[in-house]
């Protein structure tokens, strides 16, 4: 049938925060916003209370690291207290008591208020942000960055010395002027506005002690071929992130900067379709040391790869700085920003990370919404605790098998055969056609041993 | 990233009617809505003017029948007049003159104006709505119903003698209280409401002379079978669907019931999935001879077929009742809507519409959608030429092919050997495995001949 | 790049069975096909054997029945002994040291008791086969039935009182004359052919005391509509059923008619595209008391659909027959037959079968290979352990979800607004469209309450 | 079900050359292999005739340039004659008249034979080959090469002056020896003789006068990552690339090297993705001036582009050498390799060829072959005769909307914003954040004019 959004028309009535009683007379909350939720424990995998830890104990040890420092866990805030449930099909679901039908500055500092108590119930001491989800847009530029310096002032005083953000970012693609792209719009004043919202919003990541700060090109990207130049929009998108760079510099922020890789959506196809090409993208305009890729397990599959793979591929290339820890449905062809419940990805990417030494100054943001159909407020910390559940399970899987080890062996006898004087020659890059064509002739027909799938997959299984 | 709907924070201001001296006092719109634009032409195929038809020439009668007829064309006033420009990663982008950004009932009607202004300038005789579309939402159902009466008035001393809806449907999807289904819905207070909005639906298509009433289930699915009853469900489909079909008889609404399948989007599996998924479930329930299909491109292409393929399936079973004309992008995982512009696929599509002997009393609607980044009034005029114009041109290149005939020929001869007395034995359920087998066994391996593929491939294209 | 075949060109020399003292002179391979791989017995989930089962413990008693008796494994014979791990861009790769490089009836018979160790070995009952698997064919039709008839009384034999074939088959794909289909070839001769095959098939498959038969219709499609009649087709097909069901009574076979969807590969499009496109064609055709489905789970993802909405779909049809227990890999678009090892995947599956009381006369077809690389005698044996222990812990947590009850009782509260009185009656068809406009005028807005997901999740999640 | 492959079982009896008074005593092939079939002529759109060119007019100038030389076309020796109709489910199906059933040395030289008719009857002048396509294996490397120069003299000789190799490339895929990759095996002794066999074919297609060389790595992959370094095989597969380098100047070939993109098929999962991956590779190893990219329209889809997309991204990287043009089915899930037949997806392509000035050295190879079902001799040259058409009308198309010009103004148009002072620094990375902030407050809210993707597709429609 049909995508179409004429919101007035099926927006519900927005949810007045109705607890009377907990609304100070200037719209201050007073009291708890999730009053029935208690601090979050740990209770081990026999539990079966809903509200409690099964697998993540922040101060256990695995591996020789705490699980917390493994896993720095951070909250979205623009999932958890910007979803408001719509699709292109539906109007928003969700009415947070808290919430009160405004985009207020008192409303935006109400539910930073809400992410705090959040955050210290969940026992996570990172949250990510783009600008706009935080502050309300104002007329002019300037009044949107004042509004923005409020509110991130009170995220600063309720930081406190503990919370930091794992990274922000500007909102580069909802407004309808970003709708040609930001650093990639046909349109050169556009080219600007985005460069002044980058750099408010670098700002106020290094304010906040934010240790990185994210690039996601949404709407870097073309619809059609048939309207696009795509090198000269390539061209502006490099030039804006030297740009970047150099302001990065002269403020003194120190963060690492990433990009994000998506293939797809909302554009037909995004510049930074994966792994792969971001990096084709940053060697080729010289960008290589200066960013890292954070890889988002539902983007990596829409494009055609498993999680695993994205992740290795940023490893391998010494560019992995973060996760975007959600997941997808394979059966689905858009971006589903489910909170990951599947053991084996969990454990596949939590191998990656081990390898990889951590993702410091990293870390896993649960960049994944309830589903639309879950309006409690419970859902909210359900969700949380299913996926730092899942990927704390995956830790201690993935440290079950190094410590067995066997998985590990069965790929280094696999490529035993270079670990020999002419295996480190071949490597060298020091056997050139002749030698080894004399070589083929010497030896014969090759043994080729069994790949031993099936044996690494029970191997694999194993340690679930 | 992410997909997220605040809605306040990025919506542009909306656009006031400015053309001040066209406003009455009394906010009723004077004048064209669409004051540049010519009625639409046709030119013939060398015409350069976006505006003209270059291949869409009403009268011109195609193997015995006007192109009007075959076409039978009709705008979607959702996409047209409610479609905003808002995808899950950003807000609207259209403002059209004619909107005052509120959703009240005088701009209803002003709207509704502008679509007859619309369809009478393109030359279009027929229309298609959602209750919802159309009229605002009351404080509650019998507010909600009267405003609708009211626009319904209007749209009926509007459409005159000569324009009547294709079809007409109710919203079922959009509001939260759908949001797991409708009559599939797990709370029972939400059937008895989708019911009574269908019943309002269906007599109001009835009194504006709809040819067709429209069943597209967007929520009658599930996003996971693990919270869901799925038999339990399907069994209140039915039941519903039932009691749709009795309050059609009792009004004595003769047009025809469709059924619109779409195998996911919004939610992860939708029941109608597709033709034969829908053809089973009328079967199962009895309601065969009550129901034709409604077949969508994109939609069909979503579930993985070709369009021609699902036309074909319903045609076979008797069950072709209308096509929503619209195509969507073979590398994208999502509901596009995009007007047709392939001429190859226009051809097939009119090749199994003339099998069919027409669609009527359906036809083609233009369930699709102006890009987001298109936003000159005249957009909407081009898109539609253009999607006009491809299916004629289909229609134009289908009736090449069949007066030539060497296409249908070389099928006719393919299965030539069933045209005999054994053949027919064979078809009529005479032939028994012991008589076959003597058969195998006395001629010996069978001669197999070749598809020609290539070659029927080379005749379609000759007639593009 | 390319697919093509040029299989003298790169077929490795045969292996010949160069265990010289293994070899009667006849022949006759005498003493062990495996001899180094002991019985495999059950030793618990701490073992690190890989020949050892950890989850499957044949004799233990789930849920009221034996776990052999929930599960009723059956080994292929076709992947397992014929395999040979060419595919499109690649040779064989397997040299098992039995095979001597022919095709001959000695070889078939030596294959036979090689398969016969292999269950035994393995403690699997059961087996399936299509007719050219176990016997080669002869130079006409009758010679081809009367070397199958050789191979099936050897069979007969090695079969002894406890083995059974869970179901046999006609291969009706790989021969060049099914290469426009069998029962759907245009060529009558083929029809005709198909038949014969089939015939004999169903009296070898009964002989044997096999319990089902299976259709699965590879070639039954199309590659293009533009040289296909599928309406005849269909026909045609659905004559060639109706006469299967006829000799099937005639013989007195009481095993249960199978047919198996599969979306496309070989063909575009395959008539038997998924469960609900099967049960269409059925109820159209007046079959459907006559079949049930054999439902594998990397056609329904190939389909779109997961495995357990497949399964669920036949379920809730009456017609869930038997399971060809294999995976796909989410990120792959065509047949990789893998075995299945996630165990999430697996309970789901097994919460189905659960609910269906059990597959008997159906059974767990392990349709599934061994991957190209994996050329160890050993690897044959690992990969089933992995697929059975799989499942088995698939079983075992689905019995663990059961008992604990939790999650059905979230699922039967989602629905208990029809635990009622009004809800009996729309259940019953008894609730008309003015009496339900009444109750949702008198009701006003529906309480909608949470669909819980990220909650269903995690008490699945708990069971693994 | 299932895929497998025995072979002997299902294969035909292979066709002798029983056309008896064509064959001369000692094998050699007498008088035409294509005896029914003329010359191919051009005759214009309006003829009927399967046998003739109706868009193809080899001396035509286009855009100052003779259509032969837009377009380069060529002739895969492998597809055309070496491919036999089997797929995974399947045996094959061709009979040529000329094939003997042996692999013979004898027999690759009639092959030969055939080649060249085809290529003089069709009139192209150039031909693509693996070196295992056009000569037997034999029982060592030596042997194997020494066959290979055998059929390459004669290749030579009927080459004569006009026709070429468009390119050469070696067969590292098939033979069991490669399953594990040729470059990326985890053998050593694969590696060297991997080495060895782009040598020889190397040394041959420089002998034989070929314009390029190509690498495509349909096993340089994995199938899990579970036993996989990828990391140490991407290193061994730069080693690899960087011999190949210094042994083409070594033997002063002067050919272009290529690499050709391929997602996945044969494996999960190959290192050669698409465009930007290997240009990414090609960058990280410092191969880029080394190297260009051969496209295949099938291979890009299946990565999810385009085909215009990924050609445009080799385009504007530089790198865009030579295109395998043929065409997949957009439902379905693996190569299909289909001769190409979209009008719309040929101009596109031309498009980009016209803006690269060409391909030459390279040119359009037809990596596409006849479908399993067409079986007869003149079905070779009907899909050759289809394919070179619908790319000559692709040409034509393109040209006639470069003269006309609008749709390059409507780019241009588009960014013209940037044809400024400013745009200009921007684009010379003089603007940095601070002086774009200032501008963007300065010019407030920016315009974003329409995208008017409608009237590029309706304007791109009308040349079609």
């Amino acid at each position: 049938m049909n995508v179409f959004f004429f919101i007035a028309n099926a927006v519900p009535e927005t949810c007045p925060a109705d607890l009377g009683e907990k609304c100070g007379e200037d719209g201050e909350w007073e009291g708890e916003f999730f009053p029935g939720i208690p601090e979050i424990k740990y209770e081990g995998p026999s539990s079966k209370k809903p509200l409690a830890y099964k697998w993540y104990n922040a101060e256990e040890v695995i591996l020789g690291k705490k699980m917390k420092d493994w896993l720095r866990f951070s909250v979205a805030f623009w999932h958890t207290f910007r979803g408001t449930g719509g699709d292109p099909f539906g109007a928003p679901t969700k009415s947070w008591p808290w919430e009160d039908g405004t985009n207020s500055i008192d409303m935006a500092k109400r539910r930073m208020r809400a992410n705090f108590e959040f955050l210290n119930k969940l026992g996570v001491d990172r949250w990510c942000f783009h600008d706009r989800d935080i502050a309300p847009d104002g007329k002019t530029l300037e009044e949107t960055n004042s509004n923005l310096d409020e509110v991130v002032a009170l995220a600063k005083e309720l930081q406190g010395d503990k919370i930091r953000p794992l990274w922000g970012t500007a909102q580069l693609f909802m407004h309808p002027r970003y709708m040609h792209g930001a650093a990639t719009s046909s349109e050169l004043g556009v080219y600007a506005y985005a460069a002044a919202q980058v750099k408010k919003a670098m700002e106020v990541t290094h304010y906040l002690g934010g240790e990185n700060y994210v690039f996601w090109g949404g709407r870097e990207g073309y619809q059609t071929l048939l309207n696009t130049d795509m090198e000269r929009e390539l061209d502006h998108l490099a030039s804006f992130l030297e740009a970047a760079v150099a302001y990065k510099k002269k403020i003194g922020f120190n963060g690492t900067l990433l990009i994000e890789p998506k293939p797809q959506e909302p554009t037909k196809h995004q510049y930074d379709w994966d792994a792969a090409t971001t990096l084709n993208f940053l060697r080729k305009y010289g960008l290589l040391g200066e960013f890292k890729l954070n890889i988002e397990c539902n983007h990596a599959t829409l494009s055609g790869h498993s999680c695993h793979h994205d992740i290795e591929t940023a490893r391998i290339n010494g560019l992995l700085g973060n996760i975007d820890a959600n997941t997808g449905d394979p059966q689905v062809g858009w971006d589903t920003d489910q909170f990951m419940t599947d053991i084996g990805e969990a454990t596949m990417v939590m191998l990656s990370v081990i390898k990889n030494g951590g993702l410091a100054p990293g870390g896993f943001n649960f960049d994944a919404k309830l589903r639309r159909e879950s309006t409690d407020v419970e859902d909210l910390f359900i969700s949380h605790i299913g996926g730092m559940d899942t990927l704390a399970r995956g830790l201690r899987n993935a440290a079950k098998l190094i410590e067995d080890g066997s998985l590990a062996e069965l790929v280094r006898k696999r490529y035993s055969s270079f670990d020999t004087e002419l295996g480190h020659q071949i490597e060298a890059g020091k056997a050139d056609f002749e030698m080894l064509e004399k070589i083929a002739m010497e030896w014969g027909e090759p043994k080729v041993a069994s790949a031993k799938q099936e044996l690494a997959e029970m191997i694999f299984q194993s340690a679930l």
